[in-house]
């Protein structure tokens, strides 16, 4: 299989994310990136003993000495606390200004080392090696990076662009079915906000694309990438359409805040956010009630739940209002005008309440 | 007094410096700058009951609502737990993206609510009121933004710039000797950096600057602003010429990890730190023993110490080995070919034995 190229053009920073087989094991791309032949690499006790030692030999056979830094995993350690982990690692082992921090894991652990990149020393480069399916197509592109805080999730972090992606896809061999569900959440985002005919091609090869056949996967993260760095290139600072990115995540944030980080992974809580966004679309008659049926039953093919759990609509609005994307108190919702056309808008509370009482969880 | 007015041309985010009176009390600059009328104000509580309640009565007589955070005084609060309280408060009072948060204090508060709105959200405007000398002619000018870490000062970080400083002659009537002497270390390191011709005003105006001639402190403040922007505008990363700005910083840096943060004020660390690089100079054979004299001379005259603390030679090259300036294991020195023309180089340790030997206490 060739390996796919895509750029991301952000003005400042432009940088390349690879996609294909056998990145990981060689890790020629990496050593050209470099500016000193020192690295840390941050990863979790899940990807640790399936790619760490395999990267590392890699990279010390180019002669680059690796420093290793293993998190606990999950989206509750994407705290201060983990974050400061890092920091006291680098310190301790005097990493400096030109140390390259490689993050080798999720979203979860791409998000912290990124903002440990931003932070350490007012700044150093770093790479991603994102190993799930959602890091390969979302959170790895766009240089978002951000911890968790008890009062909103990505709260805190800073916007900051690697050097370069490398997205294996040999390392999606190992991941479990759920998470692998998770990141289809976020492909097939990307058809819903701007890319019907890809909506399309999705519906068309989701049970192959299940059975994780690996033409289509490269060929579906390619378009995730491109779709992302087009929007990403534009709006690098969400002043305007990147906020479109956000479908589903209003509703999955209140969704993943309720029933605590990490009950619900991301990709689950923005699937059925989806959901209550189709909804709400209907609510105001964008979508008609087969369009809502037609995101549904993708999702499912996906094995990805689309009924949200019923926290009560207060709940659900007051967890809103904590959004990023709110502005002088008004919560900045992203639509559907229809399938394949999102727009940023205002949702009246009648169409919020329609869409909760249609897309929750009975309570009996 | 008429307002000086010094532009910083960052590319990116180009800015304006106001040097004047009456400026805090009337607020009406930082009206124009904000994108909400909100604001969330962050100072300490030496600052507060001097300057907080004016600061709030001038915004709300423009509409502006004012959440104000008030924090423990010192370097020694320079941490993630104070960065910690600035979050929560920030996310407790739901600030916004467009919320603008006003760093009221000296060069700590400056440094860590620039830090703060780096990281809020991924970033929201900041606004710098510098109530302290060292932190008008300094801190506030450049976007270095940062807090402590226990193994190194201002190591975790972001480069982040302010939309507007102000800097009121006013606040410093109030301000203590010993940290208005603080100030003088740095304002007189801009003349020993490259810029002969201001230490030579220094030598002749150091009385009546000390006297605090407020056209003479204009003046002063106005030339060091400028020699600053100048400096930064040409490098915003500290990729080169920037670290100039560290004359006296990587010895001082270690007098104050050495003896607790907060024995020595930041000020004062420096201007030993300044005396140990002249001798380190006059060990190279750069200058003469004569302009070591030179240099003591003046920083006595504004009455800061120019002996530093005997912590021992081993002691010393630890700490500065901790130095961000660290670049593959070899520290990088600013050191002066002559008075007003410091470069970066590194030192022998000869050279750095007979500094220290040179400017150390001797313990009896």
């Amino acid at each position: 299989m060739n390996t796919h190229v895509v750029r991301v053009d952000i003005d400042h920073a432009p940088y390349d994310i690879l996609i294909g087989k056998n990145l990981l094991a060689t890790a020629t791309a990496i050593g050209q990136h470099l500016r000193q032949p020192r690295v840390a690499i941050v990863t979790n006790t899940t990807v640790a003993p399936l790619y760490l030692s395999q990267l590392v030999f890699a990279l010390q056979a180019q002669g680059i000495s690796c420093q290793e830094i293993v998190l606990p995993d999950g989206e509750q350690f994407k705290t201060w606390e983990s974050l400061n982990l890092i920091m006291d690692a680098l310190l301790t082992e005097r990493a400096e200004r030109k140390t390259t921090l490689i993050a080798l894991g999720g979203g979860v652990i791409g998000d912290m080392t990124g903002f440990a990149a931003a932070i350490y020393q007012r700044g150093v480069p770093f790479i991603q090696i994102p190993t799930t399916l959602l890091a390969q197509v979302d959170s790895s592109v766009g240089g978002k990076t951000a911890i968790n805080h008890p009062l909103g999730k990505n709260m805190i972090g800073a916007f900051y662009q690697p050097k370069l992606v490398l997205a294996d896809l040999d390392t999606l061999k190992t991941l479990p079915d759920r998470e692998f569900s998770a990141g289809m959440a976020e492909v097939i985002k990307y058809g819903l906000i701007d890319d019907l005919e890809f909506l399309q091609w999705l519906e068309t090869h989701i049970d192959a694309l299940m059975a994780r056949d690996e033409t289509l996967l490269a060929e579906a993260i390619r378009r995730c990438c491109e779709n992302k760095a087009r929007i990403v290139a534009a709006d690098e600072k969400e002043t305007g359409q990147r906020a479109l990115l956000n479908l589903g995540h209003t509703f999955g944030h209140a969704i993943e805040a309720g029933l605590g980080y990490g009950a619900w992974l991301h990709g689950e809580a923005v699937a059925a956010g989806m959901v209550l966004a189709a909804y709400a679309s209907a609510a105001l008659d964008h979508l008609s009630a087969e369009d809502v049926q037609r995101v549904i039953k993708l999702l499912e093919k996906a094995r990805l739940p689309v009924i949200s759990p019923n926290l009560g609509a207060e709940q659900y609005k007051a967890l809103m209002a904590q959004d990023k994307k709110v502005d002088a108190g008004r919560i900045k919702f992203i639509l559907l005008r229809q399938l394949g056309q999102a727009y940023i808008g205002e949702l009246p509370e009648t169409a919020i309440d329609a869409a909760l009482s249609a897309g929750c969880e009975v309570v009996k």
